[in-house]
């Protein structure tokens, strides 16, 4: 019979994010994670490999709790599913503002290679959700190419969180895009 | 006589940019600095404070050089000055890719405050100057607000070059959003 290990992974893994969505990935060290979760190093390794591993699977667990594609599939699709899904940027689950993955692309150069491919699988599939309900709403308009535009905004928007932007300015830089966008109704019609 | 220092001031500056925008703040140390630019510890000690003073003085000589005054300002003002801002998220004049104050967003938490005020204070700048850009072109418009718009899509589009994105997929990326912005002309005299 295996030892009871004291603690839950959940559990280490939301505190695993917290420590690295406030210190970044390659400024976090394990020790940080040991004071954060309340477990020791040895503890840690019977359920990870190490730091990458604990990373990687933080991402994965993010990802998960973020579910996006739950969001993304609500019908009917269109414009409101692409507003809730850019009103994901305000919430702080974490204790920590904006989004876990796109701080992370500042330090794409030094992170495990497993993470990189996450973040892009994550991107692409972003993309194809976003265009979808895109295309429901604007079918005369490049979804695609819409679905890229609102991803970029919602990486700006993230990054930006970090300058502690009040709420409400981020609402209404939110709704201001979703005027833009709206807008492409009536241009696509009119041309 | 002061015994010659054997370095420029600005060749260190330009190598030690390189160092953080490659490996961040947090994760840059004074060795890292020694290494890239040949120069030792007493030699930075000379000319700067330490890590801190290297970093500010790093980013305001970055900004200097970008001179997105001067673009901003050329006549006549309007979206082409927008849309070659934007383009600016293109060049990679450290070899390294987007914008170093986007990506110092990061880690504002722990960034020296100096440079969180000098980051606010490039901001704000940069929104007034965009603004009149904006007012020029699109007089029926909201000009401040679609500066916000223009600068989150710029913090998205350069943090977004972490991922080493191809450069027609930025230039695409930049032409869709001026079309988005062009669109307002029509939308703000069709109403």
């Amino acid at each position: 019979m295996s030892r009871p290990k004291g603690f839950s992974r959940e559990g280490v893994l939301r505190k695993a994010i917290g420590v690295f969505w406030k210190k970044g990935y390659a400024d976090t060290s394990l020790q940080d994670i040991e004071r954060a979760t309340g477990v020791n190093k040895s503890g840690l390794y019977a359920e990870f490999r190490g730091k990458d591993d604990l990373f990687t699977e933080g991402l994965k667990f993010y990802l998960e709790q973020a579910d996006t594609d739950a969001l993304l599939s609500a019908q009917p699709l269109g414009l409101d599913n692409v507003e809730r899904f850019l009103s994901l940027g305000l919430r702080c689950a974490y204790g920590s503002p904006g989004c876990l993955l796109v701080n992370s692309l500042r330090e794409v150069a030094v992170l495990p290679p497993a993470v990189e491919t996450l973040i892009r699988e994550n991107r692409r599939k972003l993309r194809s959700a976003l265009a979808r309900n895109l295309e429901a709403a604007l079918p005369s308009c490049d979804a695609k190419e819409l679905a890229d535009q609102v991803l970029t905004f919602f990486s700006g928007l993230t990054i930006e969180q970090n300058l502690a932007t009040d709420e409400r300015e981020t609402r209404r830089k939110i709704a201001s895009f979703m005027r833009l966008l709206r807008g492409q109704q009536g241009a696509a019609v009119d041309s």
